[in-house]
């Protein structure tokens, strides 16, 4: 594997990418391979708790900007606990969401702007972008469609926001591919699981 | 009253900002003034659930840069709740600490820098600075001494640091003072606990 390589999964909710993440980190074990697999919001106890207060339904009154700050903080624990110590020794780094999440949902689909979304991440990891970025290409209905089938998967407060704010979602990472195609690497979620992981695993195996 | 007025009071560990803001309170509220007390972090149940984490004195591990965007993000939702909505129908609010904590704390006595610092909280609370803030000045000894010596109060996470933590802090309000003369009234908070609220209680007759 290429040493320091950090790489995030991205995408709207039901895009199946954390299914597809665990997966591939089940084939890259059997292979042997050495890396880190982790999520955001969380990955550590302090971040854990941050993400227990943004994902409570209970908490309608959130303040769009506290929560943008609240998923900057829980970034900037697990960053500096799990992710760059990983990455300081050569280890790859696989993570589920990361800022480009903070840039689609607090950025540009609650309307804060991608700038100041941007800054105070930038506060939070300093210039550390990722090497590359797995993008879980979905239409906003069959995300939604798919979560609604689901009834066992647990609903969180991001999972009851309209299809409005979904749309935004998807078109904010459409957005951010276009910006950085060098990074991104986009994968059609429309397909079987099967297919999926078969697409990631391709991108994996060149990339590491 | 004048109207939108808000005010701050700031200062180190010990100086009795808190005593002494109840001490107002309460004789305010004996001559009938409407107002609004409150204090950070905290004053709402999400950033009560923020200043938990915050203060929590097993979370050693705590990233600096963490602190500061959970005291930012708390911040932004106090001030979205409490303080906007006070100020928008023109009653004072008293608040204990705001974002000069921030610039003291983070910003200089733990190295992250103010500039970094405030631009985090202007994302919070755009360009709502208060109008007047009442420094406690008291030399970093005679605060950590009070500490010390209430061996009832609640020890929390920020207390525990040492002597040279608290002497950065103070530096960094006499700097911030010098800054912002306008702003800025500051109390000698080593005279008699009689002699602090008498002095406070003068400004707020003449500010208010």
């Amino acid at each position: 594997m290429k040493k320091n390589l950090f790489i995030t999964f991205e995408g709207p909710e039901g895009a199946g990418k954390t299914t597809v993440l665990k997966m591939v980190v089940e084939r890259l074990q059997r292979e042997g391979k050495e890396f880190v697999a982790t999520r955001e919001p969380g990955g550590n106890e302090i971040a854990e708790k941050i993400r227990d207060i943004i994902l409570n339904p209970a908490h309608t009154a959130m303040d769009a900007r506290t929560e943008a700050l609240l998923y900057a903080a829980a970034r900037s624990q697990h960053f500096a606990e799990k992710v760059e110590p990983a990455l300081a020794l050569g280890i790859p780094v696989l993570c589920d969401r990361f800022i480009d999440s903070s840039l689609a949902y607090q950025g540009h689909a609650r309307g804060l702007g991608m700038e100041g979304v941007r800054s105070i991440n930038e506060f939070a990891i300093g210039d550390r972008m990722p090497d590359l970025t797995i993008l879980f290409d979905l239409e906003p209905e069959a995300g939604l469609a798919r979560i609604n089938a689901h009834s066992d998967r647990e609903i969180n407060r991001l999972d009851v926001e309209s299809l409005a704010f979904h749309t935004k979602v998807c078109e904010a990472y459409k957005l951010l591919a276009d910006q950085n195609p060098e990074r991104f690497r986009i994968v059609d979620a429309s397909k079987s699981l099967d297919e999926v992981v078969e697409n990631v695993w391709e991108i994996l195996k060149n990339e590491l």
